[in-house]
């Protein structure tokens, strides 16, 4: 995420949010946001949202994934919002938004629905 | 849909609603509506939403859909919703929400992301 | 499943094997199977297969699954086969194929991939 | 994919490979490859394995895809391995398995599904 210039911009029970600026570094050949980058912000994402509601000495693993884009991600800023649709126990099911802002507006660039796995108090892949 | 009595209870521009009543043939051993039927209707759903917004001669094709499964659905009547994210000339991305109602309440069962194509003035699968 | 005239053709460690025989009511218009029936065959021959590396007192919960339909199931007998890929303690990860058997050669109609829950000693969805 | 120290590896009809050799920057906290590498690798196979069966003057989007974690990418080289399942005229349905190599052997650590579209003599996303 530091990598990507991502920075979490918002976190509440169920949500979060998160920012990365336009960076030569970050985006492909036409100048747009590569794809992976919003692959990677819905997912850290949804691993942010789902964490809000897990206990303290959790752990958290993506399990799974499935992302559709929708749009090129050409803008100033990419905006990833998540929040979880059920939170279980052990799995927390959530959905993320992908949009990219340019000149006030913004565009739905990509939709992710993914599975969060609490792990309690252990700090790897157990599934 | 007609084996499983599911009726199309709402279709405008880019949304399309399909209503499943209770009845035994549908239901699984605990008598909840059967995952399956969630996901058949789902996926219908979408189909129909997806085809409001394509030219007259043409059909649906179901390219791929992903489910997730959030609760129970123990109640009266099944309804899923579906509405396009993203309209392109030959795909359509759409998702749809599953509900139950029960005594006045509804409960969010199941989640789907699913990619349409519009098949122009063709009647079979060529993708 | 057994509405859908289904039937368990083969059950090993991390397998297993669904039958459908053609009949008119499990097809659509063109006479192929119906995409529903090899959602559902699929979905179901994951749970079983993940059910094998299960203790015996689970129940087995479907979290989610993505299908991708390949080809129309145009034959006399429509096969789903799955397999385990990851066996964790609480979740299973499976991946099935689907063909459609028509004049003594097979046809790959659709893939599947699912997350398969372990619920110990319970029979109700508890995510 | 530069960025990632990512290799092309081989690439013939219908397949294609990339390797990613050990670095500290695609690492997370254990050392093991990030999830976001085996992603964004899985994705470019599927998109070079489709490209090798479209007309020369297509360019390559990607659709949807779907991936399932299956273990951690501990290691020194990560591999995703791709292959079209269905080469359809407009779209090209395409599977990756992403291994991790540690001391000669080989574990499965993620796999994808991918839909991948052909854009006929044009250059930018037109879904």
């Amino acid at each position: 995420m530091k990598h990507l210039g991502a920075e979490l911009a918002e976190i509440r029970a169920g949500h979060a949010e998160i920012h990365v600026p336009f960076r030569k570094e970050v985006t492909q050949q036409h100048n747009y946001f590569h794809a992976g980058v919003s692959g990677a912000i819905a997912d850290s994402a949804c691993g942010y949202a789902a964490y809000t509601l897990m206990p303290a000495d959790s752990s958290v693993l993506t399990v799974e994934y499935k992302m559709n884009l929708l749009a090129p991600a050409d803008g100033e800023k990419l905006v990833a919002r998540a929040r979880v649709l059920r939170s279980g126990k052990t799995l927390k099911i959530c959905a993320a938004d992908v949009y990219v802002q340019k000149n006030g507006a913004e565009i739905h660039c990509a939709t992710m629905l993914a599975t969060i796995m609490c792990l309690s108090g252990k700090s790897d892949r157990a599934g």
